[in-house]
């Protein structure tokens, strides 16, 4: 058996997704193709390649991962595969790809250009269905990397805030807000270390009561915020039964402050 | 070929549901994995209990039912593995596996604690991957839920209302609103047993006009109103061509009333 | 391997899809089934077989497509099953298969009557779990269509647009709008057969200023409107990086012109 994984924004509403499943299935009959998400927001791509850097790890190894989030399809970027020690990754090298390979040990990099690898006809909008399907479906009957086109040394990365650690404590943002509005930081356990984080005290941007760390979500009163180490490894800010994004005003991109916490003199 | 369903409150937007799929897979490779639904609203224990309930009976015998709509997760409940005459129930012990396990015959019941059956390293916040998905591939597999931990007499139960018979009526209420907005009540077929259905009227909270009864929706003119037995055995109150709960502002929880209908004598 | 496609309108917040899939599991163990989509707009049988019609020649031959957008469920209308040289198609004989079956070469149709190839017990409200599942099951297990029931020799059929060519130009409308905001037309690229697209301009319902055709969605500038045609090889109105259908306020229906490009003389 050989399992294709998707990560794609192309939604469930139309019938993108089923379409690359059929292109798979044509050329590769005993694929089990799994769905990571197809409800990346569209042209999304950091929160595409947090998806997928996410999750691909619990995968199977030799697992063919397969990601579209491609508002420059059709345009001069390249379409390639990666082998890594692991896994393989395909997609279009517009950074989507890089959270994920940045945790792997590349091995070899192709572009996809080698058109009997290819749908019959490429159209301009859909490479998920003409280019990414059928790659990932000869690779996983075991054409090698090489067949699919010339060699490359780079692929593109997306840059990615790091958390900042100053005097007044460690700084850093949300990068990502999920279905339950927990709102996910950059800062990740290896950031707070040793630390004895029931000394230390959360600020959220716009928020005006810091709070404290917890282990999980009933561990406050209900309503009440926290953050804790999510499933990712990252700091996230959540509300026991409720939704912290939404609740605390938090989008992507905002800060998060932790610190001693201060004892009140008044 | 060893089917795994999965219910439960992750959504499809976020790399959740796939990340399971994968541990799955890595245990099973032959597992068939088949969605009932990820979207149950976040933490509705009582909706994740009915879809379940809903559905599990369709497939087929020693089919592996996996629920997770875990607000509680990390905290001191349960997670626990049930098997019954026909099928294995694998979730957190908070009422959500309650309403299937009441119309099936429990043969064994056990805590899932045996750290080998689990992930090697278990979040505090994504018990489905780490540990519901291991156990319900363990399962399939062939592992006997007493190696999964100590054995369990009682699972936690949900409160649920019962349809009310009194002199003016049957009374029942709103549990669950489906996509197309009919508004499934807690009143079976059971309950209307003999009754001649011709001559009764339902009357929905808040809406003046009490209406029919039917066999399917476009028995009635489009727009309009009317009960009928649904798929699961239930009460639904539907409207031919339109969405019920909306235009009656039906919510979880309203009442509905059956009565005689009342000759108008005015 | 067999494979089963699913278009429906069930959504995937409840359990029917899951469901359906039970039923085809319990027939027919080794089926692949393949979401195609569940979230066509409740009863809208057009876009139901347009995403059919769009998706159903990506799969391999024999596979079987089950489709089920059916506000007509219980009352009077068919259930059938249709052979066409390379697929079969089940559903309800209510316009959604038509697209796609006007592609096709048809072979045989069949209404779905034979009890025995049915669930034992057939609701009024869910036949895509009680009549095209299990039909759909059987046929992946070989039973001909001639035991499912009467033959059929004609199958509904939708209205569908047809473009218009008149002194001003050719007028289409816009037929279905994507996840993307791209407003797909009844204009495929047959009607634009060998015009020389670089001297026409586009104009779209209430919108002023017309735009140009391109090749893919970065041709133009960021938030900048085109016309391409589309992966399914009709024009489609897009915007790069942006949805067109709702900052150019498009609805299906509304009016697509193409004429030449006019020369500004003021």
């Amino acid at each position: 058996m050989s399992i294709i994984t998707l990560t794609t924004d192309f939604g469930l509403g139309d019938w993108f997704a089923g379409a690359m499943k059929g292109v798979i299935l044509g050329i590769q009959p005993r694929a089990a193709i799994v769905d990571i998400t197809h409800e990346i927001l569209a042209g999304d791509i950091r929160s595409g390649a947090f998806a997928l850097a996410a999750s691909f790890r619990f995968f199977p190894k030799q697992t063919i991962h397969v990601a579209v989030v491609d508002p420059g399809v059709g345009s001069g970027r390249s379409s390639i595969a990666v082998q890594t020690k692991d896994y393989f990754f395909v997609g279009p090298d517009n950074g989507l790809l890089s959270l994920a390979l940045a945790e792997e040990c590349v091995e070899s990099m192709h572009r996809l250009e080698n058109t009997k690898l290819l749908a019959a006809s490429i159209s301009n909008t859909f490479h998920g269905r003409d280019v990414f399907a059928p790659a990932a479906a000869y690779l996983s009957k075991g054409t090698s990397l090489s067949k699919m086109g010339r060699a490359l040394t780079h692929y593109q990365k997306l840059s990615w805030p790091i958390p900042l650690l100053d005097k007044s404590g460690l700084r850093g943002e949300v990068i990502y807000i999920d279905r339950f509005g927990n709102a996910i930081t950059n800062i990740g356990k290896e950031h707070l270390g040793t630390l004895d984080v029931a000394a230390l005290k959360i600020a959220v941007a716009g928020n005006k009561t810091p709070f404290g760390f917890g282990q999980f979500y009933q561990e406050v009163a209900f309503g009440r915020p926290l953050g804790l180490i999510g499933s990712n490894g990252f700091l996230e800010i959540a509300i026991n039964g409720g939704n912290a994004a939404k609740k605390l005003g938090l989008n992507v991109g905002d800060s998060v402050s932790i610190r001693p916490e201060v004892q009140s003199r008044g």
